[in-house]
């Protein structure tokens, strides 16, 4: 196919950048989706002095060395928010809303997410709480739908969903210009509990309540098994091989998601591995 | 013990380094055993394109940021070869030449010997034959040994043996001032083939032969099962678990010597997580 890429990198931190370098060095034709800053952990450390040939950097200088690393290479990244992978055999999958795309390899670099699970956020998963907005839209076709965003990238995913809801609110988990539907309600509050029967009926806020069909939980990284199914999980994070090869063919994880310590240069050299193993195995492919 | 290390750590390339300033930043009283280049393969390495941070970087700058990393961290490189380690149990001793350290915990950093073996240097091993000239250096008091040394640590070993052996040949395979004792004979050859019939006779070198009773390849590092009797080694490397833990209690290691891909950011990443299981490690045992 012409347009599918040799290798999908889904992670734009440590972990996905460096697969990204070392495949992309290797005159692959990659993809790398993630977000605008990079890694939100990464602008948010405020000194790092842990990074082999760093010392006394703050977050946001190293997300500056990591920027100007990957610019030199021509390295860009896709501002999309994967929201499922499917493994079709001898390729990948990846869902963005509508959108579709297609990739020989896969590595994951999608960090581990360390918020809190909201009060009743996992007695109602399935029941009316979701962390995929997009896939589960046409379910409340004219309803109300809640979704908490907890990055910009949320946003594309209520645009989408504001299209076939019948209201949509929308609690930003972060501060900074919103580019919402005119009709999409904000509301500058925060969660605090999910309240039903069988399904949910309220998300209870700190100063009030929402009454709501659905409640969407987009965070920076869903769980692994979500996005991938059939991936071998362990304690919680992706089980890997010496190589980042999962137990699915063509699919390598590295970084938080696949264990501690969770540390930039942990990542990055798993990183390493992982592109370099993902490179090996579409070249094997491509011989076939 | 009032002088045991916490942790020592044998290797002053990524690996030795990541862990230790990972040991040194949590408060941990440690020793680093490496060369003053740190790591040859550094040193040797035009351009550097695929450390995550540094971009077109080559070796020697790559050298230097290292080396501003520990001087901010008051880290020091002690310039000695370690010719044997031995697991007492609650701690490990480390011999170089005549003396001795003890540390709690051992990361084990020492990368990978790459050079071709000579003709005959596997057959006559332990018959002549040998990579520790001060461990063997009894066994030749009065007689002809020849030492070919890789590096500068070597001249140490050569000047120790020379005090017992009757006469001493030195092949130097760098280009160096040496410091060597006035009566070691200098050797500018390359040496091709080790000679013998139940044990070493001569080195046959590219432009004659030398008369011999032994000869100690001493290169930038000795096989880790060598240098650590009782090591677990699978395929060449040393075998670790995602911890960096080797099969000894106490024993950790990272970079080359654990296994491909030999690459300095999957070196540094793996010297991060020894250096943090050490800690760990030293930590239970004081609260025992
Ligand atoms: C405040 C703070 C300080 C820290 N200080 C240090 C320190 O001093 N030293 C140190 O070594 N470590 C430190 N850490 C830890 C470090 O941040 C993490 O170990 C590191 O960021 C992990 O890298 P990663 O690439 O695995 O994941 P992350 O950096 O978390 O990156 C994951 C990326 O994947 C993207 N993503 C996830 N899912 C999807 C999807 N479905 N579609 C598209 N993109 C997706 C995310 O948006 C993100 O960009 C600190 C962390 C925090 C929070
Ligand atoms: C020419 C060249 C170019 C390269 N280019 C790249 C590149 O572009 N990108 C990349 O990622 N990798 C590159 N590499 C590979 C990289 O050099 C290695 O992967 C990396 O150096 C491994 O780090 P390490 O810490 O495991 O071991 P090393 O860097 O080999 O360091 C081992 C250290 O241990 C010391 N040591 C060993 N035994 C003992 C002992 N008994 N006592 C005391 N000290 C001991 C040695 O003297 C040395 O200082 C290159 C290698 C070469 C040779």
């Amino acid at each position: 196919m012409e347009d599918r890429f040799d290798i999908a990198i889904i992670g734009s931190g440590p972990a996905g950048l460096s697969a990204a370098i070392n495949a992309k060095i290797r005159n692959k034709k990659i993809i790398v989706f993630g977000s605008r800053d990079l890694s939100n952990k990464l602008l948010k450390a405020p000194k790092i002095n842990n990074y082999l040939g760093f010392y006394d950097i703050s977050g946001v200088e190293l997300k500056e060395k990591f920027k100007q690393h990957i610019d030199h290479l021509g390295i860009e990244i896709t501002y999309e928010r994967i929201n499922n992978v499917y493994a079709m055999g001898d390729y990948f999958a990846l869902m963005v809303n509508d959108k579709m795309y297609e990739a020989t390899a896969l590595v994951l670099a999608t960090g581990m997410e360390s918020s809190k699970l909201l009060k009743g956020e996992e007695e109602f998963l399935g029941k009316g709480v979701g962390y995929c907005a997009t896939c589960d839209a046409p379910l409340y076709k004219g309803k109300v739908v809640t979704i908490i965003g907890y990055n910009r990238e949320a946003e594309e995913e209520a645009n989408y969903v504001n299209e076939l809801a019948g209201k949509l609110y929308y609690i930003p988990m972060y501060r900074k210009d919103m580019k919402l539907d005119q009709n999409i309600e904000i509301v500058n509050d925060i969660p605090v509990e999910v309240v039903g029967e069988d399904h949910v009926q309220s998300l209870k806020t700190k100063k009030g309540e929402l009454t709501t069909d659905a409640i969407f939980v987009l965070k920076d990284s869903i769980s692994p098994a979500q996005l991938v199914p059939g991936l071998a999980i362990e304690n919680e994070h992706i089980k890997v091989d010496r190589n980042m090869s999962t137990n699915l063919k063509g699919c390598f994880a590295a970084g938080d998601c696949v264990g501690r310590p969770y540390q930039y240069i942990k990542a990055a050299g798993e990183g390493l591995i992982a592109g370099q193993s993902a490179v090996a195995y579409v070249d094997s492919q491509k011989n076939k």
